[in-house]
Parts: C-alpha cells; sequence; structure tokens
C-alpha cells in the first residue's frame, strides 16, 4: 500500500495536551541525582518514619482474615472501616459519607479540578504554592490567578482583589492594587467568580509557614461573604513541633469547603493513600470522577492502612516523626545561622535569610539582592549540596532569588555538611558577582 | 454578617461535571445484592483463582528486603523492573521505556481522554462497548459515534462511513449506509477525522467475542490507511479456553495504536495495577498527565506483582484461571441449553439464543422479541438470579433484548440453579406478554 500515510502522523494530541509539561522539580531532581551529593532538593519524608514492622503484621492479617475482599474489586468511595477511621480523626464532625478515598491526595487535586473548573476557569492559588497543584489544575486549562502571601499566609487585600469578579471575556481586568473596593456594584454582587482558592494553611509547601488563627478566621469570614469555596490541603498538619497550628479552614465551615487530606507523611508515600472530605453540593460528582479515573484505590492498601491505624497507632507513632523532623530542623536552622551569618551592618537584602518552620518538611531561604536561585543551583552541585530554586513554585511571576530547603530526608550530620556546601557555593557566586556584576539577576524578574 | 451568602450556592460546578453520571451498571448492582442471588450480574474474577499464599510470600519478602524503597515516592513511569518483565510478556517488539505502570487499566483510559479529546473530538467505539470506558472518556467531552459489530468483530463498512471526516461543526453528518464511499474528495484527504477507535479484540465486554483473524488484519490495514488511531484494551486476553486468539491489534502496527493491559483478571483487581504501551508520539504527554493524576501508581503494589511473577509464576498460575473459568462456561452453555431448548420450528427470534465465548468472563444472549431485558430483571430477582441488561453497553441506541451472563464468580452448582431461575423468569414474562401483549418492547427501541 503506496498511499498508506506514516502512522506517526495519525495522533492528534489534544490542545491540554500542549498545555502540560514535566515538573520543572522533576527535571531539577533528575541534574541532583548524583551519587554523593546531599539532597535538600527533594519533598520525601524520611524512610526511618516507615513503620515497616506494622506494615508487615497488617499485611500478613488482612491476607490471612480476608484476602478474598482485599484482593477483590471493591466500592469507588473506599473502605467503610478506613472512611470511618478517616472522620473520626478529624477535628470537626465529620459523616463518613463525606469521606472519598483517593490514590494519594493528589487524585483530589485531579478529581476536584475535573468537577469544578471550565476552561478559563478563575482558580486562585498561594503565591508560591504546590507545584503539583497547578499541575493537576491545568489539563483542565483554568486561568490560574496568584494571591500575594506573607508570612501570616494568604494576603487578604490581595485576595479581595483577585478574587473580585473579571470584567470582558478571558482577559483579567483587575483594578489597581491601592483601589478601594475592586467590586463595584451592590453589595449583592459582590461574589466572586473564581472556582476556588487553593490554600496549604499548615507548613506549607513550598515555604514552611503556617497561617495564622487571625488569618484564618478573617480569611474563612471574607470567603464565606464573597461565596469562594476554599480547596484545603493539609498533607502536613500533625507534623508540628512545639504545638499544634490552629484549627483548619474546613473545620470553620465545612459546607464552603473541601478537604484534602494524605497518609504520606504520616505513615508512607509508597501506599497512595489519600482522602477527600467534601460537602454534599460536590461529593456525588467527585465520586462519579473517581469512579471514572480508576474505579477505586487499591482495597489491599486500604485494609493495611485501616488495620495500621486501629488502636491508636497514629498517636504514638506521629510524635516520634515530630521529634526527628523537629531536631533536623532545628541542625539546619543552626547551619545556617554558623554558616551564613549576618555581617554586622548588613540589610535583609545584602545577605541570606530564612524562616523558621512551626512543622512541615520544608524551609524557605532568600538570596542576597542580584542572585538567582536558578543560576547558584550548579554551583551548589558541585559543591555537593542541591536543593530546589523557589522560582517554579510561582504560578506567575516568581521571586527568583527564593529557595526551598528540606530537612527530613539527610540526616543532621548530612544537614551540617550540606549547609556548609551551600554556603560556599553563595560565596563563590558573590564573589563571581562582584568580579562580573554584569550577571546579577534583576530582582524579582 | 447577615448579608453572608448561603455556601451551598458557591459552588459552581464545571459543565463536563453535568455530563457525569453514576454508572447505570453500578446502580443495578446495587438493586441485586440481596442475600442468596446468585449473581451473573458482576464483572469479579472469580476469589478463588487470586494466589493468596503467593502475595504472603511477596508482601513479607518486599518489606523485608527493600521496605524503604517501596514505601517511598517512586517513579510517575512505574517500578523499572515490572515495565520491564511487562515489555517481556507481550508478544511484539516492547521497549520498557513504552510501558506506563497505571492504576489499573481503568486509569489508562483516564489518562488516553486527557491527552487525545477535546471538546467535540470524535471517539469511536464499538458497539456495545465497555460502560467504564464511555464513563472515562465523557469528562472531556468527546462525540462519542458507535460502530457496528457482528460476531467477527467491528463491522468495517459501519468503521468506513463512521471514521470519514465529519461535515459542518459538531452534527454528524454521515452519508447513508449504502453509499458507495463516505469519503469524497482525492484520496490524499482520506484520513479520518476520529482520534481513535476504541477496541476490545478478545472476549470483549460485555459479549465475550472474539474478533476473527481475517478481521485484525483488515481493521489494522484499514486504521493505518485511514490514519485512525487504535486504542486496543485487553483485560481478558490470557483467559483463553481451547486456543489463545489470534494476534492483537497493537502487535501488528505498534507506532499506531496504543496498548492497554491489566493484572486485574490474572491476579487480582484490589491491587488495582494495569498499564499502558504507548508510541513515542504519546508517550511523553501520557507520563505528563499521569504524574498529574497520581504522582505514581503505590509501588508497593508494583513491587509486589513485580515478584509474585518471577520465575515464570503466570505461565503456571493462568492455565488453573482458563480450566476453571472453561468449566463454568460450560457449565452455563449446558445450563442454557437444557433449561431454555429450541422448540421445533422457532426462528432465533422466537427463542432466547446466546453465543459461545472462547475466553474471558461474559456469555452474551438475546431474548425472544418483544421482551426487553431491563423488565426482565426484577423478574429474575423475584426467581433469584441477576443478570445485567445489555443495553447501558451501547453507547448510542442499544438493542434492549440482550443481556451480559457472567459465568466466573457463582459455582457450578449455582450457575445451573441460577440459570433454571432465569428460564422460569423468561417463562413468566413471556407468559405476561401473550396475557397484555401492548407490553411487549418495540425491538430496538
Amino acid at each position: 500500500m503506496n498511499t498508506r500515510p506514516s502512522n506517526h502522523s495519525a495522533w492528534v494530541l489534544a490542545a491540554r495536551a500542549a498545555k502540560m509539561n514535566p515538573s520543572v522539580i522533576r527535571e531539577i531532581l533528575k541534574i541532583t541525582e548524583k551519587p554523593g551529593i546531599i539532597s535538600f532538593a527533594g519533598g520525601l519524608p524520611s524512610p526511618k518514619t516507615f513503620p515497616v514492622a506494622e506494615f508487615e503484621q497488617a499485611c500478613a492479617k488482612v491476607l490471612r482474615d480476608e484476602p478474598q475482599a482485599a484482593l477483590q474489586y471493591a466500592a469507588s468511595e473506599g473502605f467503610a472501616p478506613l472512611r470511618e477511621q478517616v472522620a473520626a480523626m478529624l477535628p470537626w464532625n465529620v459523616d463518613p459519607a463525606q469521606v472519598l478515598i483517593t490514590t494519594g491526595s493528589q487524585q483530589g487535586l485531579d478529581l476536584v479540578a475535573k468537577v469544578l473548573i471550565d476552561v478559563g476557569s478563575k482558580v486562585l492559588v498561594e503565591s508560591p504554592t504546590y507545584l503539583g497543584a497547578v499541575m493537576a489544575f491545568t489539563p483542565m486549562e483554568p486561568n490560574i490567578v496568584s494571591v500575594a502571601t506573607d508570612d501570616d499566609g494568604v494576603d487578604l487585600a490581595d485576595l479581595e482583589r483577585k478574587c473580585a469578579p473579571t470584567l470582558g471575556t478571558g482577559v483579567s481586568s483587575l483594578p489597581p492594587a491601592g483601589a478601594d473596593s475592586p467590586w463595584g456594584g451592590p453589595a449583592a454582587n459582590r461574589r466572586s467568580d473564581a472556582r476556588f482558592l487553593y490554600v496549604l494553611p499548615n507548613f506549607q509547601n513550598p515555604t514552611g509557614r503556617t497561617m495564622s488563627e487571625a488569618r484564618r478566621a478573617a480569611l474563612v469570614a471574607r470567603a464565606a461573604e464573597r461565596g469562594l469555596p476554599l480547596l484545603e490541603d493539609n498533607p502536613y498538619g500533625d507534623l508540628w513541633f512545639d504545638s499544634p497550628p490552629p484549627l483548619g479552614l474546613t473545620a470553620r465551615n465545612p459546607d464552603g469547603c473541601i478537604y484534602l487530606g494524605s497518609f504520606s507523611k504520616v505513615l508512607a508515600p509508597g501506599l497512595r493513600l489519600g482522602f477527600v472530605v467534601a460537602p454534599k453540593a460536590v461529593y456525588p460528582k467527585l465520586l462519579q470522577a473517581k469512579q471514572a479515573v480508576d474505579l477505586h484505590t487499591p482495597g489491599f492498601n486500604q485494609r493495611i492502612v485501616a488495620e495500621v491505624m486501629k488502636d491508636g497507632f497514629l498517636d504514638r507513632h506521629v510524635p516520634t516523626i515530630r521529634t526527628l523532623y523537629k531536631a533536623q530542623r532545628d541542625a539546619m536552622l543552626e547551619a545556617l545561622a554558623r554558616e551564613l551569618p549576618a555581617r554586622p551592618g548588613q540589610s535583609a537584602d545584602e545577605r541570606v535569610v530564612w524562616n523558621t518552620p512551626a512543622g512541615g518538611m520544608f524551609l524557605w531561604a532568600r538570596l542576597p539582592q542580584g542572585m538567582s536561585a536558578v543560576d547558584l543551583l550548579p554551583k551548589a552541585v558541585e559543591q555537593g549540596v542541591a536543593f530546589v530554586p523557589g522560582a517554579p513554585f510561582y504560578a506567575t511571576e516568581g521571586d527568583p532569588r527564593t529557595l526551598r530547603l528540606s530537612f527530613v530526608t539527610p540526616s543532621v550530620e548530612e544537614i551540617r555538611r550540606g549547609v556548609a556546601a551551600l554556603a560556599r557555593s553563595i560565596q563563590t557566586y558573590g564573589a563571581e558577582l562582584v568580579a562580573y556584576p554584569e550577571t546579577a539577576c534583576a530582582p524579582f524578574a
């Protein structure tokens, strides 16, 4: 058949496929996966915290007591006893019928995107935010709008501007930042046109920040006023160091929020178990979407986790994770203070600054003015240490001076050596900038 | 805050959510899940075939030898040794780099839909077809077009008509069935505008039919001529009874096909493990979509299955499934012949007819003219037996007389009693139709 066309040309991709891209961070991680590199880059829980013996016992018990049910097709909602355990462990009144077990909390993001995002829908995210959420939303082709944040969380004045209905079609027409009210019109019309605000209130990825009590209360009230649904993602909330974070957002207004939870950080990520708690207005559609994407989350895994969690295991186990991660955070803070001390008279823009996360896995740092974390990375890798530049975490324009440091995977000894190596690379970079000042990055480019 | 709007009204669903519906079959299964009912309805593999002892050993070994890797985050592509095993067991030359491990083969359908379907894209499916595929495609809002089938598989004349470029916008403008060429224009333009044809060549769900060798060869050639990609779904192919089915479609033209495989029917569904084999033109986008939906399929499950499959386990195990299912199919065929015999002079339209599947899990039957399988179902449940009416498996208009009978979950004894109960319900229904003929269903309504 001479007229047979090349098969290659048979494939026509959906328009959304052009918007899907490999994770920038994943690509960065590839560069940093050289042997001997101390990595502050990954977001991997410490494998020391995986309760291997408990998993062994649970696997044996599940396969001995109920192998046929554990290995058969199962309900799309999830394993009923696990849904009950999830409902019982959350700090507000949750009906197990509102709990949907997902294949990792990442799947919750995909399901929410399918059910709530039309092409061009406005979706608000913190700036910076979890890159995987943006990747999950993108295939549904939303208009992603970044909302500014500070150390206390979402900036409510910026939220007020960004959640105001967009004028015209498609193109965002926002009033200037200083305008008194971006809404105009009568009070009854002051409803946001955003489909939701995606927010990580506890030990956020990437910044490690925790939203303050006052900000939470104000955010939930403002969102309710504006008819703005909240998508609360809480993978790290149990990993607090000195005291629990303030009450979550969904707990304050369950009908106005969808909550995403995960077992990845308190048990292990390799089982891919998370959950969604959703109000009745949304749950049935999330369930239908779930059924279409993978029928159900592996029933075997759900039974293992339900078995492990019996008798309050998490109450004994999670404190050991907190203790470990706190010690590693402290080691990183000490090493940073030792290796990158503030010299007398230096302003915050002239030196490396970092925050003190109250829990979770990540610390957020900022390089001196004129430096770029992307440019620093190869120099750091040369010195034997890796991190993730902050820029990819900004859905729109990012601060090129920022970087994310994970303190949970390396040991205390590796943290010390890694921070020393990081400091050397920054010094080298600084010396180069003095010699070749034209290579300095423009701030907030 | 008196002006606070009701939260309920805050939720705006995506337009696609209106097109998502609960699985009709799932709703039917709920009706039939009464205690004591013999069910030919579900598509559940027989739990007798689950290799529980091997899973126990594999769990113990994986958690003993490599717990940290098995329980940690992992690559989105899947566990490398499992990808190699998959590539090695397929009957054509597959590079492991083309294998993407999925959370059940259902997820493969979701990923393909995301990457290949735009709103309004034409997608061809067999009539009838697997309902779960239609459910996976629907959220991407395709124009699903049914292609007729016969006992040998896809009807190529109907395919030729249906895959011809659609005239106008949105509305299908097909030439009459008898037209010589639906294409018109020069040969160079004779390329299909369908994004793909979804096809189950082996022991199809729901019909149990197998596509003939001649039809496969002709379909692959025609698809290549027309630039029509094929999406080959093969969950049942290993479950042949007397001889293997003919070579698959992807094996004949790997660059023009995407292949979906599953471990659900040869090992167990509860681990949710399947795979996609895709050409280089599509694989990277499927991988990016996969990363966004659940990061990766549970690494623990992948290692368990890789461990179980070592040393040719499937070569010993799958024949035991074939033997079991063949005996159960034979029991069903015998019971049907005994309970629903053809009376002298009856035409095929006047009696119950059924096919003889050469493998898989399902048998396809058709009631006498004037009967509806949907109307029969409650009468059958009353007699103590359940099945799935065929109509929901047709993406567009369906034959209301058809029904699907699964022969793999009940025992031989239950099959005998269940078919006797089915025959009683059909006799009752027939007697009612004689008494009240106006209740008979219109053929092909």
